[in-house]
């Protein structure tokens, strides 16, 4: 259970009543520096496990590193571009999220590995909000970067990576995130999204 | 709400404790044919909206069609594969999802359309199940029929498509589905999909 302060969290701004977990999810920049713990971690990772995907391929993978070992968070720090970097330094979980592009029985193309990897990420989501962990997902990241560090396979793509940790103190960021951090959220109107046919 | 006995609901078998949402979400294909309310459908939408993506960009569009309205759902469903129609036609709602493919800034080419387009469908899938509405996604699709019957812009991507409704009896399905309605789930292990780097 998290013993930081529970302060500046931007809850959703929703014009229809949505579950109270959609509506704290939120990607901060500032996280506090206590640890997370391996256990909560891996129940992290069941929900991303049993989240739906195209003939159930579940296409995702995880390349994690904890802050604790400094050796692994440190490989896995240079997969970020240089501005994520910056403030993802300060989470006590870095995750590279990986796309199988191709289906296990038949070596076809998956064309919906890396929407299948979104869906899996959001169900970890859920779950980390659930235990007051925020996650904050970057798609500022050097893929050839990982493919020569972790030697990573030609059908593997890597797509995506995020932090997980407890809030911190947006005054650890420097001045234009600080001011990010606290800024208000915005959404296109659903009027926009949805196309009545 | 629903008044549709709650039945043959397949929960994930999940090794490590999850939300209890994220645990009772699944795929069927037997739908009732009770209608999903439009503010309801409205609040599943609301929730799509609020996911995380690539810049902020918001790349999901959806066209909605609820059974309601025949000359809709018979058009939308023209886009779905064979064995897809075959049961699909009886949900109450269909969807289709939708990336927009470059970014609203500057045109680029965004990456992470596909990617965050399964966000925001999962987001709506959370939204569901806690309404006791059920949500089945299809990768059989015919995007260049969608394309046609549409007139969808070149850089909108149909991806996906989806069905969302109440539970239904296995019996309403042919055999084989039925089969497949009633059997177990299943899930690569959790070691298969984290790489401790």
């Amino acid at each position: 259970m998290a013993t930081t302060t529970k302060q500046n969290i931007k809850q959703a701004n929703a014009d229809y009543p949505i579950h109270k977990l959609i509506q704290k999810r939120w990607s901060p920049r500032s996280f506090s520096d206590e640890s997370v713990d391996p256990e909560l971690l891996n129940q992290l990772f069941e929900a991303a496990r049993w989240a739906p995907s195209s003939y159930n391929e579940q296409p995702w993978r995880f390349i994690v590193a904890r802050k604790e070992d400094s050796e692994a968070f440190e490989k896995l720090s240079q997969v970020m571009n240089d501005f994520n970097k910056g403030w993802a330094k300060d989470a006590p979980v870095l995750v590279l999220g990986l796309a199988k592009t191709t289906f296990d029985l038949d070596g076809r193309k998956n064309k919906h590995a890396g929407h299948d990897l979104g869906q899996a990420i959001a169900h970890l989501t859920f779950e980390a909000t659930r235990h007051e962990l925020y996650v904050h997902q970057m798609a500022g990241i050097l893929p050839q970067k990982a493919e020569q560090l972790y030697k990573i396979p030609e059908d593997y793509e890597p797509m995506t990576m995020f932090t997980i940790g407890y809030k911190g103190r947006p005054e650890t960021l420097g001045e234009k995130l600080q001011k990010q951090e606290t800024s208000a959220r915005s959404r296109k109107p659903l009027d926009e999204i949805i196309i009545n046919s």
